[in-house]
C-alpha cells in the first residue's frame, strides 16, 4: 500500500490567503489587525521563530508588535505587560512566547491574557470554554490537525481516533475538537500501557508526545491515517517528528511529514485567529458592548 | 461470575464524616463553612433536592444559605446575585441549581461564580484549570466516580477506561480526572459508532449518557467494572441508571447500583468541597492574599 504524504504547505498558503483577505476587509473600516508577541529570552531559535511569525504577519497585512522584555524579565513585569496588552484596544491578539526566564510560572501568566485576544488558546479559560462549547480560540497546533484532516477530506465523525499525548497545548484541546466533530476519542500517553492496544484498531492516530520514533509501523494497521505533531530537533540540527516514517510508510494510508506537515499550518492559523479576533472586537465596539 | 455491587452509601458516610471533622476544625478558628445554593424554579423535585443538601450540610456542621429568587428571576438578577455571593467573605461555596427560568443562559451565568467558590466545577474556568493541572474543583459527580474507584481499590493507571458521554458536567471532567490518574481514556457518545467496539476491551466502563438501558451485557466482557452515572426517572417515578442491570449482572466484575451508587456520593462531595474551599479561603486571609 502506498502512503500518501499530507503536506501542510498548500493548506498553509490557503489559510494565509484567507487571513490576508479578511484583514484587508477589516482594514477598509480603518482597523488593521494587530498581533502582540511577548518574548523574554535570549534563545536564538526562539527569536528566529518570532521573526518568522512577524514576516508572515506582514505578508498577511497584519501588524506584529514584538514586545521583547529581555531574559531577566520578572513574572510581575510579564503579568503587567500581558494585562496592559489585554486592555489596549489596538491589540487584537496576544502570544506569550516560551521559554520564559527561570522561576517564572507560565501557567499563571497566561491567565492574564484576555480570552478574546488569546489567539493561541493558552489561558485555561480558553480551554474550559472550548470544553463547554463557548466561543474561544483553540491552540493553533490543535486546530492545525483538524484543518489538515478537513483539507484532505479525512472524516472523523463516528470513527476511532487515538491521540497520543495529554498536554494542555495539543492532546487535551485536540481531543475536545475531535469530540466536537463526533469522533470516538482515545487519549494515550507515556503511562497508559502498550500503544498498540489502542492504535491498531484506530482509523486515525495523532502523535503529539515529543518523542522521536515513538510510533512505528508495528503499532498501526493497514489504512490508518497518521498525523505527526512531534517536532524534535536531532543533534545534527535536523527536525523530525514522533513517527518512524520509514516503517510507517507502506502501512499507513496517509502520513503528515515533518517538517512540512502540521507545523507548517500552525503559524498561518495564528494569523487567521488574529484576524478573527479583530473582527469580533470591532463588532463588539459597534454593538457598544465589551467583548 | 458473580457481580459485586459497589454501593456508594458507606463511602458517602465516610466523606460526610470527613467534611464534618474538617468543618469542626475550621469552626474552632471561628469560621463556620457556608454553602450558598441559588435556586430560580418552582419545580418540586428541585426544591426537594436542595432541602436534602441543606439537611446534609447541617448534619456536617456547614451553614447552607438557600437563595430562592423565584421562577421569574431574570439573567441579570441571577448574575448579580452570583457576583455578590462570590465577593462575600462569609460564603465559601456556591451552587447554581438548575433548572433556570426559560431564556436564562446557565452557561453564561456560571462564569460569574468565583473559581475558588465553584464547588461543583460549573465555571468553564474550573474545567480549564482542571485540564492544565491547576487547583480547581471538579464537578462533584465526576469526582464521585473517582472516589468510588479508589474506595473499592479499582486501579485505573495504565488501564483501558471507556467513558460514555461527553457532557461538560460528567464526561469531559471525568476524562480529565482519569487522565491525571494515568488511565488510557476513551470518550464515546451517541454519534461515535457501535459502543461495543470500545467497551468490549475496556477494563472499566463509566456510563454517563442519561439513556435508560444504554449499556447491556452484550457490550462488555467478563470482568469489566461498570460505573453507572445515569439517573433516569421512569414514568412510575422510580429511578434507574443507564445500565441494563439484569443483563450486565453475571458478566461484569462489579457494578454501581442506581440508586445508591454514584449519586449517593455526590452530595457528600459538595459538602467536602465547601469545607476545602473554606479552608483555602481562611489560609488566604491569614496570608493576606486574595484567593
Amino acid at each position: 500500500m502506498s502512503t500518501t504524504l499530507l503536506s501542510g504547505r498548500a493548506l498553509a498558503q490557503l489559510i494565509q490567503q484567507k487571513a490576508r483577505d479578511e484583514a484587508r476587509d477589516l482594514d477598509i473600516d480603518g482597523l488593521r489587525p494587530t498581533l502582540a508577541v511577548v518574548v523574554a529570552t535570549d534563545d536564538g531559535s526562539t527569536h528566529w521563530y518570532v521573526r518568522s511569525i512577524e514576516r508572515a504577519a506582514e505578508g498577511a497585512g497584519i501588524n506584529c508588535r514584538i514586545v521583547d522584555l529581555g531574559q531577566d524579565a520578572t513574572g510581575q513585569v510579564l503579568a503587567s505587560v500581558l494585562k496592559d496588552l489585554s486592555a489596549e484596544p489596538s491589540i487584537n491578539g496576544i502570544i506569550l512566547q516560551t521559554p520564559l526566564p527561570p522561576g517564572v510560572d507560565a501557567d499563571e501568566l497566561v491567565g492574564h491574557i484576555a480570552p478574546e485576544k488569546d489567539i493561541d488558546g493558552a489561558n485555561p479559560l480558553s480551554l474550559g470554554r472550548l470544553a463547554v462549547g463557548q466561543p474561544s480560540f483553540a491552540p493553533a497546533t490543535a486546530r492545525a490537525v483538524i484543518e489538515i484532516l478537513d483539507h484532505f477530506d479525512i472524516p472523523v465523525a463516528g470513527r476511532n481516533v487515538v491521540v497520543i499525548g495529554r498536554s494542555a497545548v495539543v492532546g487535551k484541546p485536540l481531543s475536545l475538537l475531535l469530540l466536537e466533530r463526533d469522533a470516538a476519542v482515545t487519549v494515550c500517553h507515556s503511562r497508559s500501557g502498550p500503544l498498540e492496544n489502542y492504535t491498531r484498531t484506530a482509523d486515525v492516530v495523532v502523535v503529539a508526545a515529543g518523542r522521536t520514533g515513538l510510533l512505528n509501523g508495528g503499532h498501526i494497521s493497514a489504512g490508518t491515517v497518521v498525523i505527526d505533531v512531534g517536532t524534535n530537533v536531532l543533534p545534527d540540527g535536523s527536525l523530525v517528528g514522533d513517527v518512524d516514517e520509514a516503517s510507517v510508510k507502506g502501512i499507513a494510508a496517509a502520513l503528515t511529514p515533518v517538517p512540512g506537515g502540521v507545523g507548517s499550518v500552525t503559524t498561518s492559523l495564528l494569523l487567521l485567529h488574529t484576524v478573527e479576533a479583530a473582527r469580533e472586537q470591532s463588532r463588539a465596539l459597534v454593538r457598544g458592548t465589551a467583548v
